[in-house]
């Protein structure tokens, strides 16, 4: 089944490592921008009287390559393989993801709508190819069992940043940049002490270590 | 995107009258069974830890013949239209459905693995393009508000079956067939008290009639 995006994610996550995740832990925000056949306001109609939305969208193409039938979740640490049915890794079939987001409004750009969610993991220019209402009476399980993913079970690092380095970085962007550096950002399995990591931020990069549960800025400079 | 079934769904309901109208409701069980390619025990290595399973799915092909970008959802009376991206609708883009089922089990058949599931509201033979494990903190929402859809909304029948009709059915599937004639099978808008409705039970054909909220099954015989 050929399917085509309906629309496209627009924020400051600029690489996979400053996506929170797991969808719907925080409040950072991202727009919607719907593609042209679908930004009218009657696509929308009544939207607003939805708290969240779920969002299916596409993992970067790549990411399927190996075709293997299971996967390592960092939540295990990387070493132990789950079937890829079992996990929401990006590595998977189809390369489909399903995240909850919360609808904050919706704003115009002159006749178009623009949907403002949070708690997105989806990286910047991510395409959509369905967005539904949270239906609370038919999706919130309450009773639901999560196997190995009962918990967030990723520990949040303490986060320094030296003033001259957080002044490059527009205030109303920084309580996000904090959130993503709390939730450490290193790609998965690694944990080099010595080691700077770096990765894209709305218009800047941004340089850490980690030493136990310290995360330390060593750099930022904006890029274009 | 070009995306392709790894599994379809297997069970009694053969037209989308029989199906409840949202998933997780009941325990009616149904099957996973997975193509070719994904049939391996790997693909679903410790997903018995889990509870619950996201399905994505496919609508039947010419749902979305008519590209409009607004919907009129029988929860609502069938007379208001909300926009697409506000409802469940299968009349949407790209077609594709999203359910949670409730994970009762696996079974093999030979070396493949088959998941039984409960409270799917997928036609038999209905393409599952992933499978996802529900993870209880980021996709429960308990404080989620949904609009026009807070309720389930749509009052149950009584239903009177004679015997002389009723042991016609197998009694394994006496059960099944009740709760889907309690829940109003007849297309939506549909209120006609005079008028003898029908759908494909299983191998069987079941006519009724509604008068207010009563259900009475007038005839029921095998097809094959």
């Amino acid at each position: 089944m050929e399917i085509t995006p309906v629309a496209h994610i627009e924020n400051d996550f600029k690489s996979k490592f400053a996506v929170p995740r797991q969808s719907g832990l925080s409040r950072i925000k991202s727009k919607i921008i719907f593609e042209k056949e679908f930004a009218d306001r009657n696509a929308i109609r009544e939207i607003e009287g939805f708290s969240h939305l779920w969002l299916i969208w596409g993992f970067s193409e790549n990411e399927y390559d190996c075709k293997s039938l299971t996967v390592r979740p960092p939540r295990l640490g990387g070493n132990k393989r789950v079937g890829v049915f079992a996990s929401r890794s990006p590595f998977r079939p189809n390369g489909l993801g399903l995240s909850s987001v919360r609808l904050e409004g919706v704003e115009y750009s002159g006749a178009s709508p623009v949907l403002i969610v949070s708690g997105a993991d989806l990286i910047d220019g991510t395409p959509i190819y369905d967005i539904k209402p949270y239906i609370k009476f038919s999706d919130c399980r309450a009773d639901a069992v999560s196997g190995f993913a009962e918990s967030n079970g990723f520990p949040l690092l303490d986060v320094e940043i030296k003033d001259e380095h957080l002044k490059i970085i527009p205030e109303s962007k920084r309580s996000t940049l904090f959130e993503i550096l709390k939730n450490d950002p290193r790609p998965a399995y690694h944990s080099d002490n010595k080691r700077e990591y770096g990765f894209r931020f709305s218009d800047f990069e941004i340089k850490f270590t980690v030493n136990n549960n310290k995360l330390e800025v060593t750099d930022i400079y904006a890029v274009n």
